[in-house]
């Protein structure tokens, strides 16, 4: 299938390696010109913009933020540049107002938008192995299916309403986050108490939580290793933001969230931005002043 | 091995049944009668106090908390009926402070005691499945080693200093209700976004939390489940009281701990103190007024 | 002086009334026509245009918030018409990313700007006893001090940086909205053992917290009268944000504002968007389940 | 009027002298012997023990915590000293459980028990300007209001519940715990903005914050002086734990109460036990790392 794809950082160029991987013709752009060297080796052809990576009838989009989504598609004129009948899929995690927003954008231009946040961090994009969460029309869906099992192991459809593919992603996010934080402060505690991280974490990660979300971060905090980053504490308090954001749109108090922003401003404060997310055990710990102990 | 065992609640009854089961000789007692009969009829020997139980020399306790602990094993001169060089392995979950008090208490008459909370619900304790948590002498717990087998899946050796096994209980238990209040407040907000906490939980709980704590939480709130409690929210708020208690004893601030204690302080005023604590998850819909939408 | 002053709201009618009755001329502008007319009796002039307003040289403006400020002043033109070498007088409460946008906006321009944020309800402002915080050029200050004297009791110069005053404002704000979730607590857990919040109250008042933020919003709490709202809980919602907003520029962790944040989103989900905020003891008393026992 | 006095710490001398200075015959007695020959020399008698105290028929006790009553009153025999018909005020902060186990232990014994927390700290009780906040039998309340009105500027009555005082005390730390909490978070924010705390805080302090508990607390937040303490973080963290606890036996959440735990567990992890509590907003500070800009 003709596919134009914009936006290929970490994430996007493994996504859209594997759209090449399995037969599609791929249109790239990016904004910056590095990354599509790398594509255009493996058989892409690369844009001179992205309206005319949109042009190719069925456009995805895997773009930082709400701010990027803004820029690139809106004011950048993507959206106009997708032909009437055409599919945008919009891989990147934003706010539920922008999933609505955009929505009507393409609705009234008589363009099908699929929301399709993906969750998998960049070695799960490049191994094809992402978890896709997709809303809005069926038949759209249908249609780009092979577009998603290219990228995906699987694919989580979630009904007509782009917002409800966006809300999913973040509250998924969310889970992550309070994941993340929960360990944290329990190695706290335990680690005040003579037991060390690891071996604590061992136990949990084994039997009640033996899941992806905590064996995965339960190593980075065991071993205390944040950098580099698999995904930054910034970007992180920008995602429980967006579920701030999207509680606050639908009148849900979310104390949880309330928590971790807290953490994570401190984290950001400490110059820990680009830190990964999981060196919220270092503020758990940095609290009970542990390391002066 | 001549074993005696204290405390057949629903935990209780089922390890004691599961020593019977590997040919051990087990000597059971309980405060009430009742569910000594029915381990009478598995081979049990029924003691007429539980000193008498304590007298076996080896002999494992499963009470429901510091209060009964305090009660039955402290008050109620079973410690001081266990012979010198005898075993007791506690498997009750218990503050971090009772854990301390025990071993030195323990250690003054020369007996060796085994600090070995269980992580598991009553199938799992009947199942032989539970993971066992064990803090105590090296010595003394290779000995018993082969009751632990008969309980458990496996044994998670923790050092020497109780205290140990007892906090990573404690953390345990503050990890599940975190994880639980985490499905809570996302299943809140994606409900008010048009999602079915079904359908977002089915995600979740088959990608990044396909663990045991989240399926069967997951399985809980998903169905708005929560009679008959399988861990009363009452018992929860004790719990994570137990693991604000032992941040106060070694100054470690818990946020989560704190808004957990809110939360289940919120159920019990509703009235829902004999729910399962999965219903957190009605407290966060409540706050958003959900049901009234 | 001849002023110009832009919004006339509940506030803005009674300072514009003020700087009439010290013998100022007045050109006023309203969005809405009505409030104009009671000022035109006074002896208001009345502008056909916000920047009309704007042209005297010397403009006041008392917006509702960030969006009425940038739709008003910035894209309505006003800040074009003011004369280089003019004052702009912003008395609205604002971001502190708003109050520096338009510091730079008025500099570029040759225009001084004056952040002039006021603590005081609509009866003070009708007393012309309100208190005037200000930051920006000390020689305009100079200036329109007549002007600060006609509206206010006393004014309070921070400096030449407009987000100064802007941040004050913002935190003082956080600080009544801090007040009132205090007694809201304090008087769910007193009425729960037996006392009544106006006894409580009573004392608190009129002792250790004799200060009109706790008089004014303790009467409203004792007397549990919250309409017609003197600050509705919508605004309380906005302004808490503005601190939180405020913070993240400035990385500063707020978990008390993370609080109020929660407790005034659940006044929201309730329906008492309306109501004053000291209703948050309304929500305190519901949370646990006071008035159904 | 004949009177005994338990307890001689800073609050309890300048209170016993209050009455020795209003003319009434005081037995003092207190744990370690120092305070007392002061008293002596200003005319009291001073008891061999704490019972002998207790047998002039009317006590007061101004003793530490739960902790030091239930020593001294309890299991000192105090209670069982005081002939029936006589009168105990209890003026120590203690929890309400207590408050109501003290009530019943003296009903048992025909012996009428005022609960009389005051507030104040040391210097207002040496000058006899405490407020005397007073539940418990109206008549024995009469009989007494001398001694109160020698050491207090003002008697509240709140019934004749104990446990109603003992609410009222806490419930009142509590705010005043909370009053320095907002301004320790409100001064990290606008000092992260460059206003200097005094400068903000002399703002707040004469205006809607014009009250003693805003002003004494302000005035060592503005000048960062939190040693020696007035009242220490130690005190403040075990006082909002009887809120907390409280808030436990009556089912109400206090959701500021947990960002003041967690805020004073913080103060204490960082050695800062022994200073004034207004020390709340170095911790606030510490969090935004506003030291290390």
């Amino acid at each position: 299938m003709k596919t134009g794809f914009i936006g290929l950082g970490a994430m996007g160029r493994g996504m859209a390696a594997n759209l090449i991987g399995a037969g599609h013709e791929v249109v790239v752009w990016n904004r910056s010109p590095g990354p599509t060297q790398d594509l255009r080796e493996k058989g892409a052809l690369v844009a001179d913009s992205a309206a005319e990576a949109a042009r190719c009838g069925v456009v995805a989009s895997m773009l930082a933020d709400d701010a990027a989504v803004r820029e690139v598609l809106i004011d950048g004129g993507v959206i106009d540049a997708i032909p009437a009948g055409g599919i945008h899929i919009n891989h990147a995690t934003i706010s539920v107002a922008l999933a609505g927003e955009l929505g009507r954008l393409h609705s009234a231009r008589g363009v099908h938008y699929l929301a399709a946040p993906v969750f998998g961090r960049p070695d799960m994009a490049a191994a094809g192995a992402l978890n896709v969460v997709c809303a809005g029309d069926a038949s759209a869906l249908e249609r780009v299916q092979p577009l998603f099992d290219a990228i995906g192991q699987r694919t989580w459809p979630l009904g007509t309403d782009p917002v409800r593919a966006s809300v999913a992603k973040i509250a998924g996010n969310f889970m992550l986050a309070s994941a993340i934080e929960s360990m944290a402060e329990a190695c706290a505690l335990t680690r005040a108490h003579g037991v060390e991280a690891a071996d604590f974490l061992a136990i949990m990660t084994q039997t009640l939580f033996a899941a992806p979300a905590y064996q995965g971060y339960g190593k980075l905090i065991a071993a205390a290793r944040y950098e580099p980053a698999g995904f930054p504490a910034q970007l992180g308090f920008k995602d429980v933001g967006l579920a701030l954001e999207a509680g606050d749109d639908a009148r849900v108090p979310l104390p949880f969230a309330g928590v971790l922003r807290e953490a994570l401003l401190e984290a950001l404060a400490a110059g820990g931005g680009d830190r990964d997310w999981a060196s919220l055990a270092e503020i758990a710990a940095h609290r009970a002043h542990l390391d002066a102990r």
